[in-house]
């Protein structure tokens, strides 16, 4: 299915500071990058690269003080593969790849150390598998109010608790800390979500399940078949879609994803979408 | 209903040190106080005095280096009164006696100021009286394991929270810490409890209804209408069998609580237990 | 010394809500009230008391939903004790009366169970007194940034400690923590402050040393001879100008102190400033 | 300079475990491996692998219920560089590699972005180079006591700020903090350490200056030009000499180092001391 994708960032910089910026779909089999630019007015990009480790793509500006003003544009072809939720179950401690070993850690925001005995009272019971992560997200769901403005940088899923409240990034860092609390490897993924509303990048989360990574979005907000993988990392402290070594206030932002070409929909609470083996 | 309460505490202490002792049961309508005796050695009691605000009785004494020991004892008549609860509503805000408002406040540890949202959420569509802070003990029963040992004392409502675990003084701040997140006043009790087991001190709470207060164990491990009352406050940083100013070890510990003369149990899920209006 | 003090606050109403403003000097023997008026529009005084245990007097409005504006005016005599901080020595904890006793306990933003070890690092070196309790403030003077905004209603002396920057309520609870982890019994003051700028009401704490209470101020930004007692409490979960039981918007606030046959300064520096033994 | 190191860990293990060990120093040019020995009673090792990201070496062990005993032993040689320390700056943001970005980021025990007001206000006066992490080295050991449990496995520099004392752990943690907040790439090291007394495992941190890792130990107990690195990762989530993944009780451990050939004492006051590049 093809998808076009584009934001426009706008910053007021007070002085000359290097930014990265993480817009960029990543590339993997299953996500193809047909074509992309960008324009950038009040900055210079110096660099471009992509992390070995993640995949993630990431343009290195330097601005001046004063505007600086990034419009991005991309199309991507995206292919999610769907299976059935009831087949997929976690993998046993032993059998965990090597590079996936990480994603059981506690992170900043993922505090799973702390939540070990919660996660065991609430979930202990279900079997571990796509089934058992499915019944976190419907907890996080129920639990918490979607509320924009209820949480903030430092924001942890410990906080996030207590709060009730939370935006995508706070849904995803629950979720993934009480999947690693269960001994099931997850990560955070940040993403341009089709038919989220309002638009804006979205963040969810994925679990490593049955020797792949299948995605879930504890919010319901947007169809996880439709989303366009940006960045992957343990929690927001690693994936962030801009970040500044200088003063910089935001002064506009826009995203949008368009996808003429998509038609009926699937019926998400009966498959299960996986992006990647790695 | 008679009971006799007793207690012996000993103590190494390190160097002189002023010490302070809550274990007198207190003195109200429903709770005689028909004797009691206090055996030192080791130390000299200095003064015996009650707190105004609580009725809190607290013996005070000079402990030299060297060994306390501590032997108390005391025969109490108790008569709570038990009423229907479906009968007892929340007290309207306008209508809360002055005394009464600052048990309204957040503690050190009973942070209800951070879980408004949290406990609305939980139990905002149960009419406040009796039934919904039954409500909150049933969730907390449910929720946390009873584990000795998984709390210490700098432990707050909300680590209970996160850790899902804790011993009565962590239930019972849970409970107080709920209820005035909902606007109804709540305060700690310690007491000698009848048929705890193991004996120990016991920690539980009181909800203010219907112009009275009301008893709430939500570990569910003793009899309501055999609580025999020591301290109240605002949390356990206000009650404490014990305080020191000087270093103390604890040595040894044992509590005791009978009545020969009690017989036929009373059905306390159908009953409301309260022993005082202030 | 004569001071006339006035407020006007106005809010916007949501719904019918019970109000309790404390913005009322206190009444003792130093601060003697010569006189007040209070208007209110768009609310209806229902009660009018004096809180026993600290004195706060409160004004209970009910207030139907729209605009509600309340115009206080005072006029003090005040005449504040001016000692040698020299001679001023801490209590020792066997001579501590019964009723300042409950200030050396924690409580919901002055966590002082949690930083003995921290106070006793910083301070212990200190002979306990007046000086010890400057020297803590001089401390939080240096450490905090003054930076309005950078604090909210949630926020504890542990987190002023860690996000190095806090308002008057952040500098007075952070005192009040310290001195209580030196086992100095410490309590949170509201007040209208001479000379305060910009004017707003002002929040310092109180020492309890040598047989009184004595005033500090670790903003350094008023002058503690000029300042009018409204409300005393354990912190700010007890002293509030204002609490409403139910949804109101603030919608403007004017502070004022004047005192127009105040002349030559007394050098703070060199004298500690008492308002009361109780 | 030539070493051995060895290390005897004991077990009782309840139920078969997947065990992960990270006990073996790691191979690069200045840290040679001459030999190793790993001898197991009590469980299989089933897998030896090496992180591609770290260079940290794990033995992976599958055990069943009963005792597990893991005596290793390693002769290496280590060859440290040393350099002036006041030759050594800071990286400016813009020509920090790629692979170094991530250990600016938070971490689960090292919440740099809470600690960005702290850290400027205690250090942002000195110049950001080997002598700013020097005298955040300098601060944490004027401000922390060292106390053997003092601290537990959730523990965080936030935590330790409050608690002014913590083991080696805790001191790294709050070092690499307090560097990332000030914008300096730092990581946690995991280590034999020679000289330390009583003999263990040793933490201590790498910032990274002038285009290279400098070893820094806020706790002074070991001499940075004796320590073989173990194991390095964002803080102690990512670095820890044991894993497991059942129910597994520690029983008995011994560490110890030695270095026939050493002699005289480098001054390392005055040299910096860096391990690797990368």
């Amino acid at each position: 299915m093809k998808y076009s994708v584009s934001c426009t960032l706008g910053y007021e910089v007070a002085e000359e500071t290097v930014c990265l910026f993480n817009l960029q779909p990543s590339q993997f089999d299953r996500q193809v990058l047909l074509g992309e630019n960008l324009d950038l007015s009040g900055g210079r990009e110096i660099d471009r690269f992509t992390v070995s480790e993640s995949g993630n793509r990431i343009f290195k500006v330097l601005a001046p003080s004063g505007k600086l003003l990034l419009k991005y544009r991309a199309d991507v072809d995206l292919d999610p593969l769907l299976e059935d939720p009831a087949t997929i179950k976690a993998v046993e401690p032993i059998d965990l790849p090597l590079d996936v070993l990480p994603h059981l850690n506690p992170s900043r925001f993922c505090q799973s150390d702390r939540l070990k005995a919660f996660a065991n009272r609430e979930f202990g019971q279900i079997e571990r598998g796509h089934g058992s992560v499915t019944a976190i997200c419907n907890w996080i769901h129920d639990t918490l109010e979607y509320l924009p403005g209820s949480s903030h940088g430092t924001t942890s899923a410990v906080d996030t608790i207590i709060d009730h409240a939370g935006v995508c990034r706070d849904f995803a860092h629950l979720g993934i800390t009480m999947c690693r609390a269960m001994d099931i490897p997850a990560r955070y993924v940040s993403s341009y979500a089709f038919r989220l509303d309002p638009p804006d990048f979205h963040a969810v989360f994925e679990a490593y399940l049955g020797g792949r990574w299948y995605l879930f979005d504890a919010t319901r907000k947007a169809a996880l078949d439709g989303l366009i993988r940006i960045g992957l990392g343990r929690d927001a402290a690693e994936v962030s879609f801009s970040s500044f070594f200088g003063k910089v206030e935001p002064a506009e932002m826009e995203v949008a994803i368009t996808s003429p070409g998509r038609g009926t929909e699937v019926d998400l609470t009966t498959k299960a979408v996986s992006l990647s083996e790695r």
